[in-house]
């Protein structure tokens, strides 16, 4: 079985270039303060005016990253400088670390224990710098890598969210790290931040996750576990996120192509098998949100639900595993999420995605963005697999 | 049309004694380390030994209340003494303030900026005095209760959340505050806490939710207004829970029929009729869990899931209104809103309730409980319309 590459393609330019970048420069992109806001309705109209600093990054670098790769149109860094210049304006802190939310002028809403306001704002900082050779944003991005890197690898640097009396780590800071020094790489050079080279970094969080959050035993990528590695047997610490793993997947393959390690693709590919396994929901179609590692319960309440993100995770994923590994079934898993979430996600009347679907695919909640849905996940997706489909591509 | 209230009483008096009430203390009672386990699954094993402050707290107040009210059975002290001993010993910090979630022997997990832990001891400790005559119990009831309203209302004691730019207040502190304070005084006498008597501090809360949560204009009762009243046009400004404010109604019909106050009955049945024609879904029966005031979108994943608990509130809510103004429709939407409960809660294969509902009814989770269901908004219903329908109540 192999994958159309030329009839996927297509489908993946059309919907970034005619309705997904269309949509958020048109509705989202703010002419009267800057930056971007992404809380609109399902026809483009604003639902709330406060802006998520995690999408000024975001949205930074995805026009960034399409300016530097796609094509040089004026709009697209002019909506990139639009979101680094609200960063730079609004979105630190007087004590360096960044807000989580502000208002649409810019003023502070809250502020979270958390650094991924930090890591976007990098990749954004880092794209930008690449588009205009601006010197001062290249500095901007190696300096909030390192905030990032300095809250989520120093001990005791972040407000702790528990008592320390069952202390546990979470895949989630080696994920956005490697993902985070990978940008930085693509667009700076490998560059040395808080002592380690982006690559550098990028080998130590591959190696922990594999060290102590793959689980053979259990066939599976924990999102939780102890400073050593044990499961915690308590409902948090059982569950698993299968469209988390299967992005984590791709990272890694991405990365074994980048440094043609065979090892680290073997790797990433398994980490898909298993958590596809975990995730792919056999009775409706598409990705559950979470599981239980062990099959019981899960507590939060989405976690049967269909969200947008995992399932474009799921088809870069697939798509990129049968491009490295020329695998069958890797076609099979591609057409199969393809097919689900572009039948159940697009909006037909108003264009963008829905983000929020029930089991069934029927739609949960009509919006099209808010704090946590914007210009990135689905953007990435379709810029990602278009390059992959383009001839020539390994 | 009317409310056979013989028998209603008889559904709830057999639910209560012969299903809920059995359930948890056969499955849920720790016999190794003293209080109550709540994370049980469909068939009451165990999912998760970390306990939940607040379910310490609740079980101790719902066993001890079914000792004072219903019947003078031992193991039901038993179960209130096993919750407050539990409590004494291992729930509260070195600071005074109480943790949220502990280890099944009684080691810390994690502390919240909110009081809600310390309003449930409050009644556990109440309820065990009232039981027993522990004059101690009383100290310590008044003494959480203090805390409470420490936290809830001195201006800057409680953490914030958000940074001042936008401040806002909910009603989450004057309900809780509220019914923590009838159940004192039902069980202590209306004593004096923080300066002012347990009525003091309930005409209070009743006057600023009339004053500042309650929208005419909008026939709603908002969750969060601007210190002002005014209505915060964000999505967490604008989103409304029928279930909670439902319960709001009750609680101050509740407090009406107490001070023989007519006025008081008509506030609470009319926040009663709004919000039910906010929540109530008409396509599948059932209330939704969120609403927008101005009928938005909502940010929360779960805004059209059926929870358990807003259905026991508005079971309360509707037969107190019909017996408190004897009108019609009152006995219609009770009826309605026992029917639909009735038919999809309960687990007849092994008992209690499923807490989680899709939209259209279906199961969700099988769970029976977890760190925010356990003995409490269900059995809390069961023994209070029991009450209300025997004969010769008001």
């Amino acid at each position: 079985m192999s994958i159309d590459l030329a009839r996927y393609g297509a489908i993946y330019r059309d919907a970034l270039l005619d309705d997904i970048i269309p949509f958020w420069l048109w509705h989202g992109l703010d002419r009267e303060h800057g930056g971007m806001l992404t809380a609109l309705d399902r026809d483009g109209s604003l639902l709330d005016t406060d802006k998520s600093v995690w999408f000024q990054g975001r949205a930074g670098w995805m026009f960034g990253s399409l300016y530097n790769t796609v094509e040089q149109r004026a709009e697209w860094l002019e909506a990139s400088r639009s979101c680094v210049e609200f960063l730079r304006a609004h979105c630190f802190s007087p004590e360096g670390k960044m807000w989580f939310t502000v208002t649409r002028d810019g003023r502070p809403l809250r502020m979270r224990r958390y650094v991924f306001s930090e890591s976007f704002a990098a990749i954004a900082f880092a794209a930008y710098a690449k588009a205009t050779g601006d010197l001062r944003a290249a500095d901007e991005a190696a300096k909030a890598l390192a905030i990032y890197l300095h809250y989520s690898f120093t001990p005791g640097a972040m407000l702790p969210k528990f008592e320390p009396t069952r202390p546990m780590k979470g895949i989630g800071a080696h994920m956005i790290g490697m993902v985070t020094a990978q940008e930085i790489r693509a667009n700076l050079g490998d560059i040395e931040v808080s002592g380690k080279t982006c690559t550098e970094w990028i080998t130590a969080s591959i190696a922990e996750i594999e060290r102590d959050f793959l689980k053979p035993e259990h066939e599976a990528l924990m999102e939780v576990v102890a400073p050593d590695g044990a499961v915690i047997d308590h409902i948090d610490g059982r569950t698993l996120n299968p469209g988390h793993a299967i992005e984590c997947a791709w990272f890694i393959m991405h990365e074994g192509r980048h440094r043609k390690d065979e090892r680290l693709i073997a790797l990433g590919a398994k980490i898909l098998d298993w958590m596809w396994a975990r995730g792919w929901d056999r009775e409706y179609g598409g990705l559950l949100y979470f599981a239980d590692v062990l099959g019981k319960p899960v507590q939060e309440y989405w976690h049967d639900m269909k969200f947008w993100w995992p399932h474009c995770e799921a088809i870069i994923a697939t798509l990129l595993a049968w491009k490295l590994t020329g695998e069958d079934r890797y076609a099979a898993m591609h057409a199969q999420v393809h097919d689900w979430s572009f039948a159940h996600f697009p909006d037909r009347e108003h264009g963008e995605w829905f983000g929020y679907l029930h089991r069934d695919g029927s739609v949960s909640q009509r919006a099209k963005g808010n704090m946590f849905k914007g210009p990135f996940h689905l953007p990435r997706m379709l810029a990602y697999c278009w390059r992959e489909c383009a001839p020539g591509t390994r």
